[in-house]
């Protein structure tokens, strides 16, 4: 699949040359859909009986290759057949798979309206409205103030002409929690439907060519069975019936089933880091200032030390976040195409995208904005292609869930499965706060846990000097890390519980440590994981290069925590100085294979055309 | 002047309320300068002799304030008036006066020429010949090849009509190292002058109302005396002669003069922080999210701690910038009024100009881009500012000084100074590939010496406890910090000299070292002026408010470095745990006081106008 995308014709996919005026960019952008459309991609996302090919993980693949081309057709893309189709997919029953045939060619173009100006993050309490009403058998739809108007949604201010809308479900007055109803917002003409009233969210930092805007619904009627009721629906008779009976239960599992945006984010910020990247290592391995003295010769830029501890360990860690996310879409597919189809195993993928989400856009922001400033004003045109990464790509901390926020989800299954192993913490006064953002789940390992388990056990004992050359004693300390901040963690949050105490202050208190504890956890998932894949390589060569940028990848990360590892006692000051020492000298080992690493991201030929690389 | 630029029209100067197309956003700014030079800012900047009033802080002052507008016209005041403006009053000779009435009027517009294609950090390694020819007494400048491009240069796509050029002078067919020549580029019609190739650099990831271009000369003839002759002049015999003999120390103190660039650029960055702080605390003492159990009120967001942590420390950090800012425009205005004319309060202020401008952009980049995050998607709209405030603000870590290479040149003058104060260091090795960056120069302590060597001797002596809570105990933490890496940095550099050593693997080797001690030295510098500026502080209550915030900026940048001290055994790690815990108490201290803080920083009525701050 990445092959088919590497084929792709530049000229209709490739990334945008200049800004356009905000019309025209959208314009491109519908366009660019529609051509994406005749492609294989947004079939493979859907299963047969929906006119889907049921190639889960391929979809996800493809559309991270889409990262490298303009991210605002990457997120379009995203929201019609991602949220809008897999919203009706996913959340749908057999009389809405006829929907999805048309979805999936482009000719029915949709909306996923959850975020309102009020909520964003608390999606459990969205004010919008769903009324139903058995005399006329409707449901309808309403905003009763300002603050439930849906924000900031994809597709809506130009071509949606559906959305699914979240919105609280109420049968008989009862309230039945939050469930997604589809909304026609407007007719194929493109007028507005009556009561909805539809704004622009006007310009933005980037991702010009999505045409984000908001809606509100002013008493909007639709049919009952517009009720997308896979996990909630209302019978002919009016009756509200579930499969799951616990209401928040039956919230996070249709939250859950949403888990594919999140992955693919990741997908794209990753491909986006990989762009920079690239042209900023072309950049730096041509671009040479000031001579070394008694030579006339300048030096190239990337020679020197500072340069290097800037961009080397970042082409590491992708390398790292690459594989973690390959791993993280075949779990996916094993758990849409139902060959993993446990609720743990959908809870071990919920967890598990939110924590490579969180990584993977957070070291997507950092390295553009490192590129940006190592390619100095160069680094600033247009034409350089970091400007438009830029910008596009600072939005993914925040959507398909708050960085922050998802790691307090990460950390609550990590206490989850603390208590399920040790069963000395009373969770009560935990997760009575946290209940809303995340259920209770279990937390894996990593998937090639034998692998690693036997490298980790190889390494030498705990002992005076740590030897950071070994892998096994390199994942050891990420693993003494996350596990002491998770019983340090649970230690404190018993605490919640004593009788008298302020559990809101001191669930709030904890607020630092717990999203420490959920970035160490994942961040030791992420060294596993490419220890693994560093192992299995069956070139000998490259897993001699790739073993280099493994050490070049977890030393630095531990070098960044040093604090704490000295704090704690892991590592001596002595130690901790030799660590920062052998990252400099990995980082000069690898800087004569800096250009072969970037090459071998597969970037489509095409798609990253720049005025530097041109010129070098 | 403060109070005169909070009273300016915000109809004129205010920021845009969105993106323009190039072309109009070009024409608004220019619109706006027309206006700007109604005002009294820009002659402040300029001796009287030279039609000007030498207010020459007063002219920083205000054009700090113009960095809370469009940053756009922001640049392109600078470009203007302190770059060309400045090459004009500050290299040219008595001849040139005559020009700057034109210049201060806006009526002559002008382009500041050095950084080319191939060289920007490298000034003294520019390509551009000007070419003195005594048989028409003319001087030739031209761009041997396509590296010695012009580059980046603002005001040239448009609207410039003079350049100062930066380009190697030849006399007599000996090379007298870069000097500074008027070029005119275009008619008054706009048509661009012979030989002279004019090109747009085209669409940038911000700034879009500066019209940046690039200049390209072929054999371009002006007269002798176009020539800005201050440092290197040719007389009327044809004969070049200059107040200082060492080309390498002339090249320097020409430089130099220029300071008042880097010193604005810092006044701007430090605006646009400052504007996005105050719009994120605006959003973030109204945004509920999450009710805690029990209650039905939503948490406001600013409760959080995991939101203090990443706001309060960065507002704290904007007041100890400011204070700096304020001692070194004072600082400037001394040495170019004369007040403090000698050889070492020039190079002082270049020391600290180049570490100001450094801290301020970085924490300016940092800033911004944690509040969008913070904000949301509230924050990724054009309409709320920050957008514009982080495309624009994002050269400035490259611009007037790339942040790593000032660093360098910051680390070099403290060298020197160690090397002047202990005589112990062979500074031959450290010097010889340095040179290119500073001459020799002496780094102070602080402007308020007297007072802090006060405080840091009240703290009790080093002892088994730190006692974070004095003062004099933070400042002597940072005092130690520094100057145990310069110490260290000193005793690596000398054995570049060894015989048979490879001195620039030696240099090389020690390059983020000496950039972290650069780091060290502005940081405690930094801290000092803003400590002895509260204890100066009349208003009582004001005082106690920003002891605590200077508590807040102190503590915060020590536990950035906790690596280091516990690295070094300066903290225990018991002390070291506690000093997060303090910084966390501070934080939840300040967080009623958040609002206050910002309001106070005086952000002129009407130009920060936002949706958030408009609906709050």
């Amino acid at each position: 699949m990445r092959e088919h995308c590497r084929a792709l014709d530049a000229a209709t996919f490739g990334a945008l040359p200049e800004p356009l005026p905000t019309d025209e960019h959208r314009a491109r952008v519908t366009a660019q859909l529609a051509a994406l459309a005749e492609q294989p991609y947004a079939a493979a996302g859907f299963p047969k009986h929906q006119g889907g090919t049921a190639g889960y993980g391929e979809a996800v693949a493809a559309f991270e290759m889409l990262g490298h081309s303009d991210l605002s057709l990457f997120v379009k893309a995203g929201v019609q057949w991602g949220l809008f189709g897999g919203a009706v997919s996913l959340l749908g029953t057999s009389r809405h798979d006829d929907l999805l045939p048309r979805i999936i060619s482009g000719e029915l173009q949709g909306c996923f309206a959850m975020t309102e100006t009020g909520h964003g993050s608390d999606v459990q309490s969205l004010l919008t409205t769903a009324t139903f009403e058995a005399a006329t058998d409707e449901i309808v739809v309403h905003s009763p103030e300002p603050a439930a108007r849906k924000d900031y949604i994809g597709n809506a201010a130009r071509d949606g002409r559906m959305a699914a809308v979240f919105a609280q479900l109420l049968v008989d007055g009862e309230p039945r929690g939050v469930h997604c109803v589809l909304v026609p917002i407007r007719d194929e003409d493109g007028t507005p439907a009556a009561g909805v009233t539809i704004e622009d969210c006007g310009p933005k930092l980037g991702l010009a060519g999505v045409d984000n805007g908001r809606l509100m619904f002013d008493q909007v009627r639709v049919p009952r069975t517009n009720l997308l009721g896979r996990y909630g629906d209302i019978d002919d008779a009016g009756t509200y019936t579930s499969p799951i009976d616990n209401p928040s239960r039956r919230f996070f599992t249709m939250l859950g089933t949403l888990v594919r945006g999140r992955i693919s984010v990741a997908g794209g910020a990753g491909a986006a880091a990989r762009s920079a990247l690239a042209v900023t290592t072309t950049y730096a391995a041509g671009r040479r200032q000031f001579a070394a003295p008694g030579t006339e010769v300048e030096t190239t830029v990337l020679d020197y030390r500072t340069y290097q501890r800037r961009l080397l360990p970042r082409i590491a860690t992708a390398y790292a976040l690459q594989v973690a996310q390959h791993e993280l879409v075949r779990a996916m597919d094993d758990v849409l195409s139902g060959r993993a189809a446990s609720e743990q195993d959908q809870r071990q993928l919920e967890t598990r995208a939110a924590g490579i989400k969180v990584l993977t856009t957070r070291h997507a922001t950092d390295t553009i904005q490192e590129c940006r400033e190592l390619c100095g004003g160069a680094g600033y045109l247009w034409a350089n292609r970091l400007a438009a990464l830029k910008a596009d790509t600072d939005i993914f901390t925040t959507f398909e869930g708050d960085n922050t926020v998802l790691l307090q989800l990460v950390a609550k299954s990590l206490l989850a499965e603390y208590q399920a192993t040790f069963g000395d913490l009373d969770t009560a006064g935990i997760v009575r706060f946290g209940a809303r953002l995340v259920g209770g789940t279990v937390i894996e390992r990593s998937s090639a846990r034998g692998i690693i388990q036997r490298i980790v056990d190889a390494a030498p004992g705990r002992e005076e000097v740590v030897a950071f050359g070994i892998r096994g004693t390199q994942l050891r300390l990420l693993r003494e890390r996350e596990e002491h901040l998770i019983e340090g963690l649970a230690r404190r949050l018993r605490r919640a519980t004593a009788p008298g105490v302020d559990s809101f202050a001191v669930f709030n208190a904890t607020q630092d440590h717990l999203v420490e504890a959920a970035s160490a956890h994942v961040e030791r998932m992420v060294a596993e994981s490419f220890a693994a894949s560093v192992e299995s390589c069956v070139d000998e060569d490259a897993r001699a290069l790739l073993a280099r940028v493994c050490d070049l990848h977890v030393l630095s990360t531990i070098e960044r925590h040093k604090a704490w590892y000295l704090e704690h006692d892991r590592l001596s000051p002595a130690r901790a100085k030799a660590l920062t020492a052998l990252v400099n000298e990995v980082c000069a080992e690898l800087r004569p294979h800096a250009t072969t690493l970037v090459d071998a991201f597969g970037i489509p030929e095409g798609l990253l055309t720049t005025e530097m690389s041109g010129t070098a």
